[in-house]
């Protein structure tokens, strides 16, 4: 039976989601629990994607088979009661068994999230702390440049090769709420590094030290050494993978 | 010069505000940055009162003596900068050599954050995850019992042995924002596990295994072993001390 897991994740303490040696991932963990589960028959956990060292997940997805028979519920409870406090399974649901994780994504959704005001020693594994102030305005009208299809490669690190860097950006926005910045995309997929190579050339603009008008020069001149940092992982959070 | 210090901390990876041989505490990490600005002669730190091991501040008091000469910001930045990511320096500020910021507290208030909805991991060490529905209106019923002068004996710790149990509380009160409950508790003065006492037994009369007039009954019967539980400490925080 394959099984869609809908899991949430706080990736402070983690190597990523990709499971590597040596290191601890949310996909070996998550192979753990399943295999014990699955009376010690290895299980592999397909996700919808990766993230970063450090990024969170408030919705990820994933497909695996198991061979044993149980509901539903059970498995939600039983990976709950052998998972660390650090992983949570949101929900399990039986698939057909051509569904696949990754391959049919339709959608997903991103947010960044700034803190502009004092540091806060609560939040500092959860919201990146820049603590100073940024022009939200001048941030809010070129974070609109992203919309639509583009090919993204300026905002891809120059280790990646792949055929295409073209993706569909839905919606992408600011929010601000007091000293804090909620940075929003919603797309058909994004690369390795996309959203916080985005938000670190936003910071660029709400700083002054570039124009809002660069943001659409270095989207079209696919040039990868644009002169802005990519964003802090601790801000950035996977919320909803649609399919 | 004695200086008041208002900071704020992530109490998660503390056991508790006061020193204790063998422990990581706040009070040590402040008093050894401090030490140190002011050339290695001691300095103790004298805080607005303590707070458990796991209980976080947004905004805690204290206040030293400092024989070296430096400035309000600069006392500021030199902290920050040899303090633990976990612990931050809001503000210095200059007082009178009299001004006590334990005996001269006028008013403290604490929250109080409980999730009664899915397992939330990035939560796990700031919002306690009762996970469970509870009956809010009947809580919030409950809570305004306890405005008010009242001898709070019932919700101290059966060790605890001191003259007075008596203390005004000048608001409670709870609010909902989707599945989180945020307790607010403003008066002059807490002892120690009173506020996680009064939201055990909150939780209680939400769970309907007390009734609403039973706080009423527990507070004026002053019985310690009133069958409600301490909340955990990581929902409880300080956030604000008047002088």
């Amino acid at each position: 039976m394959r099984y869609l897991i809908r899991f949430s994740y706080d990736g402070t303490l983690f190597h990523g989601l990709e499971k590597q040696k040596g290191y601890r991932t949310i996909q070996e963990e998550m192979e753990n629990v399943l295999t014990y589960i699955n009376n010690s028959c290895y299980v592999k956990l397909v996700c919808s994607g990766r993230t970063d060292k450090g990024v969170h997940a408030l919705l990820q997805t994933a497909h695996a088979d198991i061979n044993v028979e149980i509901t539903e519920d059970k498995l939600k409870r039983a990976m709950n009661s052998l998972l660390p406090n650090d992983i949570h399974v949101i929900s399990t649901k039986v698939v057909k068994n051509d569904f696949h994780a990754r391959y049919m994504v339709k959608e997903k959704t991103y947010i960044y999230k700034l803190n502009m005001g004092e540091f806060n020693p609560l939040e500092r594994n959860y919201v990146y702390q820049f603590n100073r102030n940024l022009d939200v305005k001048a941030m809010q009208d070129a974070i609109k440049y992203f919309i639509g299809v583009h090919d993204f490669k300026a905002f891809t690190p120059s280790k990646d090769k792949r055929n295409s860097y073209v993706r569909e950006i839905y919606d992408a926005k600011i929010s601000k709420s007091k000293d804090i910045l909620i940075f929003t995309f919603r797309g058909n997929g994004f690369i390795k590094y996309q959203v916080r190579n985005m938000v670190g050339l936003l910071i660029q603009i709400g700083l002054g030290k570039k124009d809002k008008s660069s943001l659409k020069e270095i989207l079209e001149g696919k040039n990868r050494n644009a002169g802005y940092r990519t964003a802090h992982p601790e801000g950035l959070y996977l919320i909803k993978v649609k399919y």
